[in-house]
Formats: structure tokens, C-alpha cells, sequence
């Protein structure tokens, strides 16, 4: 019998989730062994992904609730990850393969659905495992599905990026680059607006917690105004470029990172601007995409093989590194990607 | 010479209008002497038409000044209606063609950009001239571009509607049941409520001012939720809203006659809902679509002669009447499309 580390959710979360909100512990419960006639797969996790969507999940009765299932106290942190089947009573996975999707935040998990795995068939060099939690991943997706999809983006246009140096914020910006757009990130920190201006090629980059006036900074840095704005954090933000919208401009809402923590959101109070400037404004779940995925794998591919999009990553060691990697999250302590690597192989 | 008795706006308007935020007084500044040499045309205003967005360019100093034209204090209102054509210099027009389009609130308006008029060419025992102020004007076109272009419905979906026996909710109420959609409005008082449910074939109907919960009201006539939302008041109600749409939802931002009054609005605090339900909100300006006029003109003549589609109307007599009706608008007193007859021909 091989022990489980695991982290589970010790009770629900109000506020700014901290460390002590998750506990790492050992069950003796083994999950290596298949059960018999099963179809599940065990799954040896080796890279965990920390994503914001998941600080919604820790919160009791919300909407989320409703829609996303939420952990219960007690239960183990779900999320993305890449792990390697151990075991499999499923014909699409054996022995040895490596695969990419939910899992749980412990060393090996049972999964149950393994269909909603994507199997992985390419790495290399510059293809490692981790990029699956990231670029190759579901917030690759969400950039790839939310820029080009919802965005609808056209030559020559202005593109505004927040959380810009992030998982998906990153990404954003260089498809922006790519497809001849102007493109300005906000990010949180000296080195992230290094990172925005320097290596990932945004025109303009500004730090929004040196600027008191959100509305004077987007017009300083857009002022033409903005025809995607690519939202990972909702909020005081999102009000202000409402405002700096032009006409038939659009609104791709990937996340609202600045209101999660919140009881009660500060509320949207610009939105007669959807109307003057006849904005599209729409979240997506990049779940509804993945039938697009050989496409995007394809593209990225490409892009990453040609040099032509880099990513960012941020890697922690160990299982027990997981609490304090997704709570710096929401301070901005990660740059790039924010991974926790619990097994090599 | 001819007087011209004209409509003013005395002041930018705080807070909800009154009467006395116009001003009705007789100019000697004869308009109706075409100047020499000009492509303007000089109309004789028929029928007046009382719309909430004119509401906003009674502000100072909104966003909306930077897009709509306001009004300057003393100017003369404008807004749409329905005129004859007294005198020409533009080869569309000649002197006693019918027209809709922006004019002034006075008995005669010398309009400089005759362009963008739309000639009437069609009148009759059931289509009157005062309809080219509503279900053949502008409010017409914009249930019909908002319902069918904006919000994209499918037979079998859950439409709701707020301001819903106004001049464009009624008619996207009536879409609707053509569209075989189950179709829910919102008004403020009984009278209103009878015009949707026994007139109009709306499936249910309620009073919001009756309301303490709106989402529980939400709920309780739409369980299975809302695929389309026609927004016309914004607010409250579109937060409620918000929680009570559909996956993959649409709500079509119209008008947020709720807010227009207010120096603060309240702020919409669940546009979480947007990415967990994967909602498009998109606002439209009708103007965009008027290359359409003729597609929609053809289906909605169709429409009336075949008696599927019946408009209700609330025409006052006289200019005097004018900033009365107007005022009307935000507290509910009209009953359908608000119109002010100024002269018969």
C-alpha cells in the first residue's frame, strides 16, 4: 500500500484565501489499485496547476455553486494537472502514458472520468510536460479561444491586456503582436512590466498599483481607446476601460481575479457605455472549445517550435509547496504560469 | 413670417426631469425660407417622438457627450418625428413628401443634413403616419434589429423583456411569440400588465414595482431561466437578471431607462454570471443597421396588415404637451408609445 499526500480544503473560504485554508496531509487509503471491472485510470500526478477560477470553488453558495462544482470541506483541491496513468481499465489509456486535465491535488489520483482527459503525445526540448498546465493547457486555450474566437481581433487594432504577465495574459499579448495589433498590458510589479515590455513585446505596459486614476492611465497609454479588452480581472478595472472602448469594441471576459475575494463586488457602473459604444461584452468557458484543441495544439505548436511566443513559468517544489503557490495568486507573488511540480516522473 | 413655436431645454438636467427643465416659447426667426443655394429642406413637424435616450443629452459632461450630440442649454430639443416637407433644396425631397428622421421640437425645422431622412412612401386606414415614429420608425427597428440580429433567438427559448409594454418592449414581446419562443415581460402598473398578457400573447407578465425580490420574481415565472434578455431599463433589474441566465444566454442592451436619472448608478455586481453562464451582452445603436430599413419595413408592413403585430400608442395634443409627455416617460405614465401630435398636416 503506497500513503497519498493530499491537500484538502479545510473548511470554506471568506476573503483572501490563506495558507492555513488548505491542509497537507497523508491517507492511507490507497488508490494505486484499480478497482476491479473499473474503467477509471490512477493517475500519478507530476505537475499541478494553480488557477485563480479555483479560489470560486472554495466559496460556500454562490452562483459557482450552481454551475462549476464546488469542493466541500474536507475534500481534496481539484484542479488541472499533468500526471502519468499507472493504471488503467479504459481502452483510450495504458500503463506509462502521460495525460493532461482535472486530477486532484495529491500524488496519485483515481479518475473516474477519465474520458475528459486529453492524452499527451508530443513533448521534447522545448516541449516539456509542465507546458501542458499552461501553454499547451487550458489557460493556452482560454488565450488561443478568447483572443481569436471571442475577440474577433482585426489588423491594427487596440488591444488592452490586464493581469498581462499572467498565465493567460501572456499569451494574449503575443497573439496580439502577431496579428499586427497594438497592444498595452497592466501588470502588478516592476519585473512584470520588465517582462510585458522586454520579452513578451507589448507596445506600452503600465503598473496599476502605481496609477490612482485607472481612466487618466488607459487614456495615457490607448489614446485611441481600446477594441479588445482582454479581462482577467473584472472589477475597478474592467469599469474604467469601459469607458475607454471604442465603437464596436469587445469585452472577451476570461476572468475577474479582483473580485473573488470579495463579499460583495465594488459593481459595474460605466454600463450605458455597452450601448453608446454598441460593445459586445462575453465570458466563455474554454471548456465549450475543446473540440478546437487540435487546432490550437497545432497553431501553438508551431508558434512555440518557430520561436515565435515564449512562456513564462513559475515553478514550486513539492506537494506541500501547493497552499502557498495558489494563494500568492492573489497577491501577485507569481510570475508567469504558476505550476507545483510534485513528481518528476 | 411665421412664428415657430419651439421646445428649449432650460438648463442640463440633475436627477429625474421636470416640466420646468424646458421651456416652450414662439420664435419670429422664420425658418420656413429655404436659405438661398442650400441642400437643407424646411419641415413641418408632425408628430413628435418622446425617447429615453434623449434623457441623456439633457446631462452634462457624460460619456454620452462625446458620442451622442447633447443639447446646450437654450437649444432646441431634438429628437425623432415625422414631417412634411414645406420647401426643398435637396433633390430626395420635393415640397409635400412625408418623412421621418431627427428634427427639432418646434412647429418647423430647417434640417441642413436631409440625408438622413427617410422618405414615407406608404400610408394608409392601418398604417398612419404617427407609426413612423414607432413600429415603422426608429423604436421599431430597434426591437427588431436587437431581437432577431442582436439576440439571435431560437424557437423554444426563454425570452424576457423589461419596459415591456413600451415602444420596443412590446413589439420584441410580439417577436417573440412569432418566433415560438416563451416570452416573459416586466412593467410598472395593472393597465400595463393587462396589455401584455391579454393583448400583446405575452406568456406571463409582471408588475416589478410589486416585487421585493426580483430575483425570486425571476425565478418564479422563468424557472427554467432566461436564453435572452431584452435590457430597456438596465439597474436592478439587469443584476437580478444576470442570475437567472441561461448557459450561453444573450441580453441585448436596448436602453437602461433606470439609470438615466441617476448622477451614481447602482453597479452590477454578478457579471461573474457572464463567464460561468458564457453570456453575450452587447449593446447596439440602431443607426448602425438602417441599411436594413428596407428588409425590416417589408416584414413588419407584412406583420401589421396580417394583424400579427399590434402597436399601442399614447399620443398628447399639441407641442405644449411636449415636456410633459416627456417627463412622463420615467415615471411609467405613458401606455405605449409616448407621442406628441403637433399638427394634423
Amino acid at each position: 500500500m503506497v500513503r497519498n499526500k493530499q491537500v484538502t480544503l479545510r473548511d470554506y473560504v471568506n476573503g483572501v484565501p490563506k495558507e492555513s485554508d488548505m491542509i497537507v496531509l497523508s491517507s492511507d487509503k490507497s488508490v494505486v489499485a484499480l478497482p476491479q471491472g473499473s474503467n477509471a485510470v490512477v493517475v500519478k500526478n507530476l505537475y499541478l496547476s494553480c488557477d485563480p477560477y479555483m479560489r470560486h470553488l472554495m466559496t460556500k453558495s454562490t452562483e459557482a455553486h450552481v454551475i462549476l462544482n464546488s469542493y466541500s470541506p474536507g475534500s481534496v483541491i481539484r484542479g488541472h494537472g499533468v500526471g502519468k496513468v499507472m493504471d488503467s481499465g479504459h481502452p483510450k489509456f495504458k500503463t506509462g502514458d502521460f495525460v493532461w486535465g482535472i486530477t486532484g491535488w495529491e500524488e496519485y489520483s483515481l479518475i473516474t472520468t477519465p474520458e475528459a482527459l486529453f492524452k499527451i503525445e508530443h513533448t521534447d526540448d522545448v516541449v516539456p510536460l509542465h507546458y501542458y498546465t499552461g501553454i499547451l493547457g487550458m489557460p493556452g486555450m482560454a488565450a488561443y479561444i478568447g483572443f481569436y474566437k471571442i475577440g474577433a481581433p482585426k489588423k491594427g487594432e487596440y488591444v488592452f491586456v490586464s493581469a498581462a504577465s499572467g498565465a493567460v495574459g501572456q499569451l494574449v499579448g503575443q497573439f496580439a503582436k502577431l496579428m499586427g495589433c497594438y497592444v498595452v498590458g497592466s501588470a502588478s510589479t516592476k519585473q512584470k512590466f520588465d517582462l510585458l515590455k522586454n520579452k513578451f513585446g507589448f507596445d506600452a505596459a503600465f503598473n496599476y498599483k502605481e496609477e490612482d486614476d485607472l481612466d487618466a492611465a488607459l487614456k495615457r497609454y490607448l489614446p485611441q481607446g481600446i477594441d479588445i479588452y482582454f479581462d482577467n480581472v473584472g472589477g475597478k478595472m474592467l469599469d474604467n476601460v469601459l469607458l475607454n472602448m471604442r465603437n464596436h469594441g469587445r469585452i472577451v471576459v476570461s476572468g475577474m481575479i479582483s473580485e473573488y475575494n470579495l463579499e460583495q463586488p465594488d459593481g459595474l457602473k460605466n454600463t450605458m457605455c455597452l450601448v453608446y459604444k454598441r460593445v459586445r461584452m462575453e465570458g466563455f468557458f474554454v471548456h465549450d472549445y475543446y473540440p478546437l484543441y487540435p487546432e490550437f495544439f497545432d497553431t501553438m505548436l508551431s508558434y512555440i517550435r518557430e520561436g515565435k511566443i515564449l512562456y513564462v513559468e513559475d515553478i514550486s517544489q513539492g506537494l506541500e509547496s501547493g497552499p502557498s503557490s495558489f494563494i500568492g495568486l492573489f497577491t501577485g507573488r507569481n510570475v508567469g504560469k504558476q505550476i507545483v511540480a510534485v513528481a518528476r516522473e
